[in-house]
């Protein structure tokens, strides 16, 4: 039944035949050839290839994958679908970074002004968030009039100026990952290694940024559960961008709790600016610094990243971003109407608080969306007020909700059971977050 | 990454969230419930589910497979999805036939009327052809007058009057199974057993028969090539008959050169009827009569149909039957206006005449359509002069290829191009054509 030699292109009329054949090959474990995948992309964006039939393209490329050649040719379809950003203008080494999602992730947020006062130009072009990890776009967008949407023009002005800007990726970047990625969330085809990397780094590779460190996050909070998995797709994204002439490395760090104490859009700017103040905790410290000294490795710069959070750089660096954008840095943020506390139900020491839970509650209060058009609020999430490895009695509040509505809390609730353990014993100090540091050039 | 654990249905809105997790469930392996399965077939017929989901969902399945429950959901869907036949009011037992393809297969027009003469009714609503095996209704339109398309109650009028119709399948039968196979038809997701076994069985069950024979053939010129696969195909069938009360058998019949000695719609109809009038191709009257013996088994009548065959009842039937659809018998059918002959290229004896170049020989002559919308020649196709076992000298006609437009034949001939094979000794006998029978209840 699977004899490629039925694949006879005499018994399909021309316009059809491509397709459906090339569906077939890929379905039968036939690699494509670099002109038939750019074909695809093509005749996909112009309506030639319909949904239904990249879709089931897609469900076969889970099953089967793409090899290196395949995957390089669909990136780099992927990427001349759209504009290519020059950023020479900026005038300063460029490097980027990107995370896989996590609870608590505001990484983003701290490292771009930072890696910035260090001499480096940060491009960042983010996402926002769906499901429940949270997007650095809804995070930011909780300043009062902050700008996501910036023409190309001003987010080169921005970058110039301040070194660093943190914006929405235009309509003309890779649009056939846009296309794609929106096909992918509603047939079950998200979640293939090859299609996750070239859909992150089609984004970077068109960006112009010359270097990136990825960070992946392995854990419950993660889209990568498992370590071998993270490392799989941490090889294959460098791999991508080092073939397309951008310095890469990555790096694999834990997402089993959340990071910092602060899960929710604006929860989250309050502990970045915090932690550029020189307050803030110490495993997004670590997260932050070790990021850090990658991008600044990558980018041939000799600076001490500990020196410029502690003198006040780089937080001058945030609020000069912050402005650039139309924010008012010294604006209140917004605040919850409704909080309820969660007490912990016996004495003893928080041994595990679950990253996902967490996520899924601060999702439940309104923090995140199910679907890409939905609104967000900017004051939902958790704080956690008890990490692991703390002391905690019984009754003593582990997590604080916040939202716009008593009625959120239920549900929320009903997210964390069996996501907080109290164990009688102290537990062993976390090792580090950094799971592997840094794979680089070609693994 | 594919745990499924990770199919939160929370992270999803719940119009999205059934579709979406029940292709995630299928790619990952986890088998449907008849209620998902269900849900999925009447929300993909109401627009619910759209077809970028469903050709996902088809290539999960092309991957995973269906168990036997979910195929005899599935199935029951499909059946479910349009109108039930009652077939009560022809008088006799119900028996059918079905055959998944073959170069020169016209037995239903010879088998139709032979079994009803024999005293079963026999209700065919049949299909058109696609690719390079004909279709019944292709064949049948061939004669002045005759009508393929019967509302029910003409149908019933015709099978109570004459014991047979051979006509298509309305609109209202299994209307999934048609919106599905058109859909699998641009999505590379044809080549799939339970796919093809519930899309051939839901119209042979809301049909009505209460028996069914199952011609599976295999070889060259048809559509499973392998033993194996085809057993597997005939024994799907089966248990989903028997499942859904039809008394279902089946044969696996070889199909590694042409039945017969013509390939095209007219030429198929003039071989039928010198068939029926005793003089048919010896080939050709095996498979018909193993077949009619297996029919009027599971029909409970004890009959002989050589007999028929041999007194002219089973001809009087035929052409009872033509001239109830609107059919002249005795009108001249068309003849082609352009012919080419095929010489040997050397002496000895035919060793191999392939079913399947033979096949799209006649489909480039005109004989078959690409897309279901193309028309088809009568007169097109192909005259097996010598069949494999015979005797031929260098230079005698082998084929005579037949257009309307001499034209056509260029491309035909290099699709016969290793399609015909002289050997200097004298072949071994061909065996029976029937591979295996029955294969009944349950396998």
């Amino acid at each position: 039944m699977h004899d490629p030699a039925m694949h006879d292109p005499v018994l399909r009329d021309p316009v059809l035949h491509d397709t459906v054949e090339l569906i077939r090959a890929k379905r039968d474990g036939w690699p494509l050839t670099e002109a038939q995948i750019r074909w695809l992309i093509d005749a996909y964006l112009r309506g030639e290839v319909a949904d239904e039939q990249m879709s089931a393209l897609l469900m076969a490329i889970y099953f089967r994958g793409l090899d290196q050649a395949e995957l390089r040719a669909w990136t780099a379809a992927m990427v001349d679908s759209g504009e290519h950003l020059d950023l020479s203008a900026a005038g300063r080494p460029t490097v980027d970074k990107h995370s896989t999602g996590g609870v608590g992730d505001k990484v983003s947020l701290i490292l771009a002004p930072l890696v910035a006062s260090c001499g480096a130009a940060v491009p960042q072009l983010s996402g926002r968030g769906l499901g429940h990890t949270g997007g650095t776009l809804d995070k930011l967008e909780s300043i009062p009039g902050w700008r996501a949407a910036l023409p190309p023009a001003e987010m080169l002005a921005v970058l110039r100026e301040t070194g660093c800007v943190i914006c929405a990726a235009g309509p003309g970047l890779a649009p056939a990952d846009r296309r794609l990625y929106a096909l992918r969330d509603v047939t079950g085809t998200v979640e293939s290694i090859p299609l996750i990397a070239s859909s992150i780094m089609s984004k970077k590779i068109a960006e112009g940024t010359a270097a990136l460190v990825l960070d992946v996050k392995v854990g419950s909070g993660a889209f990568m559960r498992d370590v071998a998995d993270a490392r799989l797709l941490a090889q294959t994204m460098v791999t991508l961008g080092e073939e397309h002439g951008v310095r890469t490395s990555a790096l694999l760090t834990s997402m089993d709790t959340p990071l910092g104490r602060c899960v929710g859009n604006a929860l989250e700017v309050e502990e970045a600016v915090a932690t550029l103040a020189g307050d803030g905790p110490p495993d997004l410290v670590e997260v932050v610094l070790a990021l850090a000294a990658e991008m600044l490795r990558l980018a041939g710069i000799d600076a001490d990243p500990v020196a410029a959070l502690a003198d006040g750089r780089a937080l001058a660096t945030y609020r000069a971003m912050i402005a650039a954008q139309g924010g008012d840095p010294d604006a209140p943020l917004p605040h919850a109407a409704a909080g309820r506390l969660v007490p912990a139900p016996e004495s003893g020491w928080l041994g595990r608080l679950d990253a996902r839970a967490v996520g899924v509650a601060a999702w439940r209060l309104g923090a995140g969306r199910a679907r890409k058009e939905d609104p967000v609020s900017a004051v939902a999430g958790v704080r956690c007020l008890v990490k692991p490895g703390e002391r905690v009695s019984r009754g003593q509040p582990v997590l604080e909700l916040l939202a716009d509505d008593e009625a959120r809390f239920e549900r929320a609730l009903e997210a964390l059971a069996g996501g907080i353990e109290i164990v009688p014993d102290r537990p062993l100090a976390a090792g580090s977050l950094v799971i592997e540091r840094p794979i680089c050039d070609n693994g």
